[in-house]
């Protein structure tokens, strides 16, 4: 399967602060996630030329599905490697993988999210499932990682 | 088996509020997982006897599995039932199934989250897992519910 | 001016939580502001029949002038009483002042705040002030304390 | 006053995202309080030599007094400049201006903070200001701006 060759994930840093930890000092969980939404925009304006600035007015991704494994716990400072990538490419939604890692590359916690491509109608207040144009499948594509 | 009978859940209500919701006017996923945190801290605190203003300093309960399928957007002024049950009870954690409904009763959101007994030791930062006490296992057996 | 007697404060508790703290153990100053944005949230909605989840389409109630001393730390559950009443009622804004009790009565912090009615266009993204409703004002006006 | 002339502010940019963004699309004020406390994070790990990472243990800068001006809106994608400079040093105590500009020089807010050195006793639960050390007080002292 040379096609498996390229194995593109999209990669971030971020450094643990002292809003995302608890008393305990290791981050909330629920602040991992907000690490994850921000992992997501930032592909999306980054690579999917889908920048939530633009497309906040019409269109959203909402998460429909998130299963997450918290592997070790992170503290204030320590510098996180986020990647994520693709599994499976539907019509309207993406399932990708993601994982943060430490400096010392042990994981900290992966899983994978599925997201749905919307249109919002902010007056009637309806959301409905849209698929993804060719343009956006094309470069969502680059990040498909078959098998992962 | 006439004990399973009593099919126990613990359950709240949380009314979604403007600091949950995003542009599109629905809540932000990471804000319902605020809203999953608060029901374990009430469960401990007014079921299982160990309020987290008490166990904070030597243990904890973190968040070490999540797996959560959001079925319909919530939005401002959604008034929220919140329910927690007891899947599976380990020696030093539990496994919980967790839904939350909107007032026509549909499923807005429901998943199971894996939670671990730990004792911390600041001063080390070692965390490490701590069997339940038999009063707490007596409590979360109340609300286990086989099958579910 | 007898009727200034009344002195009528709007009033809530709410309960100090775990994802409120921060690693020292005590709430995290922007907690508290997400506190008093309930507590206008609640205000709004419960005295003067302008519920955000109605008016959130058109309108919004943005904080323009914040002053805040926090005078002493509070702690995972502590049950705090948050009172807002009105300093000044101009056309289109209000100065508010605030403090959260904490149970022995002694004020946790406290402060002023200015709210400005708005009017939102979604489309254009124009935000600009717009008088209260003769309604609103005879209704903010039950709380407001001079010399305050 | 020669002295002025070096006029010394921290800066940090920061992008306005997806999660700080109200239902109206504007930044809900409590997280521009969240993206202050990351600027004094960063002033303190970066000039201060006092990274929240090793402090956190054994001290902490809880925020006393507040006072913020929101002269107008962000919205997601804005780049803020956020600047950060000493009013007056005292002891144990620093009072700080700041401002946030977008990316037309435009103030977005500005206010002062004041911020206390504490020793913390996680034991005991006690909290008592600190002197700042001679090294933290020149540190702090390259950054006061007379007058400001």
């Amino acid at each position: 399967m040379p096609a498996k060759n390229k194995m593109k994930k999209f990669q971030k840093k971020e450094t643990v602060r002292f809003k995302h930890v608890d008393f305990a000092g290791i981050v909330f969980y629920p602040r991992f996630l907000e690490m994850l939404n921000d992992l997501v925009e930032d592909w999306f304006g980054e690579e999917l030329d889908r920048p939530f600035a633009e497309i906040h007015q019409t269109n959203g991704i909402p998460t429909v599905d998130l299963k997450v494994q918290f592997r070790q716990p992170a503290r204030i400072g320590d510098e996180l490697s986020k990647a994520l990538w693709v599994k499976n490419l539907g019509s309207a939604s993406i399932n990708c993988g993601f994982e943060f890692r430490k400096a010392d590359d042990s994981i900290c916690l992966d899983g994978e999210v599925t997201l749905v491509n919307v249109g919002l109608d902010k007056t009637s207040e309806q959301i409905k499932a849209v698929a993804f144009t060719d343009d956006t499948r094309e470069r969502i594509s680059g990040f498909l990682i078959q098998n992962s």
